[in-house]
């Protein structure tokens, strides 16, 4: 195991029921809120009214601010610094799913932090503070309701960079599961295989051979995640399907899975926010497309930890060398995103193979960010790419 | 899965050479430490020098307090409380195992609360607040070093009863797996039992049969705690055994495997504690006497989640009824706690079948506060006993 500080100070009131909570939480860090949400889903569905509710009873004033993107842009973010910043809000409340609390973390960093906010995600400054910012979850994948990261797009230069900073974990999140009932099916697999994806970047990225404790936790949340995707997609309003889901996907991403396991990189993510930035594709959908092309990749660089994998999660078993099962692990995984209706090439999403060096090129500055530009060079992304065709 | 809370705000420290950082972080609670710890042996093997260096560098005055029992008295927590206050330190520092941690939260609560400190520990009332608490960890098996709990033996009374409390989380907690190198092999496996106890307890107590998350978290740092535990047998300088111990000993009892189960029971702790306070035995000694014989008779209610024990933790998956499997689940964990040196009966520590009552109407009181008198009534308790000879 790696030296290690683990800190996660966001408190999660879970269940059903509980959306009635979060104004007498909100009430303990001032009057006036910022609600910032997406599209008007969560007035058909009932979700708006209960937080609305909830906070009037508990005398919180709320200034409004949707509209936010699938993959949050930093010009509306820029405006919502200004609307809070105007209307002298004391804190962020986000209701949706990653999208909408990324952009309320950056929005609450923005109004603390002096200039411009996207400095922060090139990694030239830090956040000077944030507003608190509480959550109420609407979409079980990215985790951010207990993390300190925020991922936006500079709509200027299709850049999409993460931030992270020990300011943004929310203060409180509630994670009612029913508040996920009417996520669709594509959406719900797109949040599996987020969550997934947030697993397997640490577990196969690490170099420490002797990680008992995180390999079996990552294990264990996978196989959790999988069976509660199945309940969802053939019942969505499967109670425990959700609560599993939604519980699950948060843990995949508050620091506990990778507290002890050193460096570790995210290359899914690399190719995946380009797809992103350039397609304005689903992240979960980019990850799907991406992450079996990348396992096959790394897998030979180390076959055992992809075979304690496929042994472990898809309990292949049968003999064979590490090489040929930690191959069955990765097709295995590649079927079952396929199964849940999450795309697994490129062709599916309609990118041609002529495409594939500007997205191979395009990944550079987010790798030189995250200094993997030397392992993940253009060359190396794009033979990646050739296998997701 | 059922509603819950989960907040849990203590910073972990992890790692060699980590115990040098205590100065820096109790600076940051005032300028004077009460400084808890039990017997000299943290003077021979450096971690006491390594604590005052750290804390004189950051210029950080220290109050001497040592006698710490290891099932810790309130007699001596009340000498501990009248010290604090006498010298008015702001923080109390905590340099040891559960036993300390226990005494330093019981010690930081009562500075800050009127009246006599054992009233909270009846349930009588709740603390008012408490210094904060910083932990250096040298025994890896109660978990306190990251959750809100004390244990307290009152020696006027012989009750040992448990205090929760948000006041008592410790603000910072150091875990430097080297400082638990010179812990006996007799406390090295008393320490695994604790930990497997704080799993078992919650795992096997509680009603929801539908947590698969917390199963399997619980089923993996079982099975990183027997791994890690033969490792550290076998050579008492092996860091990687050492750390895993740590860490999952940790884990086990910081609230993260109890989200979300719903009510649970202490049956274990119940009996394991009458033992302590009569006899005055080493915790764990006291649960892997109890557990077996706990187990064969909870397995009767329950047998389908004992049997998913047996099968998951031991891999024994060949034929047999779920009331088979899991019996062949209960004596392979009794062997391998007699493997590693725990007692796994009553006569090996000198207790005759005498005694048995006087123990069964001991747990009363507590069982009584813990609100499982109707089920472990003293004839139920002193079945289990009978079967612990």
């Amino acid at each position: 195991m790696q030296n290690f500080i683990f800190w996660n100070p966001t408190k999660i009131i879970f269940g059903k029921g509980m959306i009635a909570e979060i104004g007498a939480h909100a009430a303990q860090h001032g009057k006036k809120a910022l609600l910032v949400y997406g599209k008007a889903s969560i007035k058909t569905n009932g979700i708006y009214d209960q937080v609305v509710g909830s906070l009037r009873q508990a005398g919180v004033g709320v200034v409004e601010f949707s509209g936010v993107k699938s993959n949050p842009i930093l010009s509306h973010v820029n405006e919502g610094i200004a609307l809070a910043k105007r209307e002298q809000v004391d804190m962020v409340i986000a209701v949706g799913g990653g999208s909408v609390i990324d952009e309320s973390k950056a929005i609450a960093a923005g109004v603390k932090t002096d200039g411009d906010i996207w400095e922060c995600f090139l990694g030239r400054k830090e956040p000077q503070g944030a507003l608190p910012v509480l959550t109420v979850l609407t979409i079980a994948a990215t985790g951010s309701e207990m993390n300190f990261i925020a991922v936006l797009t500079n709509d200027a230069t299709q850049q999409k960079f993460n931030l992270r900073s020990p300011h943004l974990f929310p203060k409180v999140s509630i994670l009612d599961p029913t508040a996920t009932y009417s996520v669709p099916k594509t959406y719900t697999a797109y949040g599996a295989v987020d969550a997934i994806s947030h697993l397997i970047e640490g577990y196969f990225t690490s170099a420490d051979p002797d990680t008992p404790i995180q390999d079996r936790y990552v294990e264990g949340l996978i196989k959790s995640i999988m069976e509660s995707a199945e309940r969802i997609l053939a019942n969505p309003e499967n109670y425990e399907g959700r609560a599993t889901m939604m519980w699950a996907a948060t843990l995949a991403l508050n620091g506990l899975p990778a507290a002890g396991i050193g460096a570790t990189a995210f290359p899914n993510h690399l190719i995946g926010h380009s797809l992103g930035a350039l397609y304005d594709l689903p992240h979960g959908a980019t990850l799907s497309i991406v992450i079996p092309a990348w396992m096959r990749y790394a897998a030979n660089l180390n076959p055992a930890k992809f075979a304690q994998f496929a042994r472990r999660v898809f309990h292949l078993t049968a003999g064979g060398s590490d090489t040929e099962i930690a191959e069955k692990g990765v097709n295995a995984l590649k079927v079952w995103f396929r199964k849940i209706g999450s795309p697994v090439s490129l062709s599916e999403v309609n990118i041609p193979e002529s495409e594939l060096r500007r997205i191979a090129e395009h990944t550079q500055p987010l790798a030189q960010k995250w200094q993997i530009a030397q392992q993940y060079t253009a060359d190396v992304v794009a033979g990646i790419l050739q296998d997701c065709k």
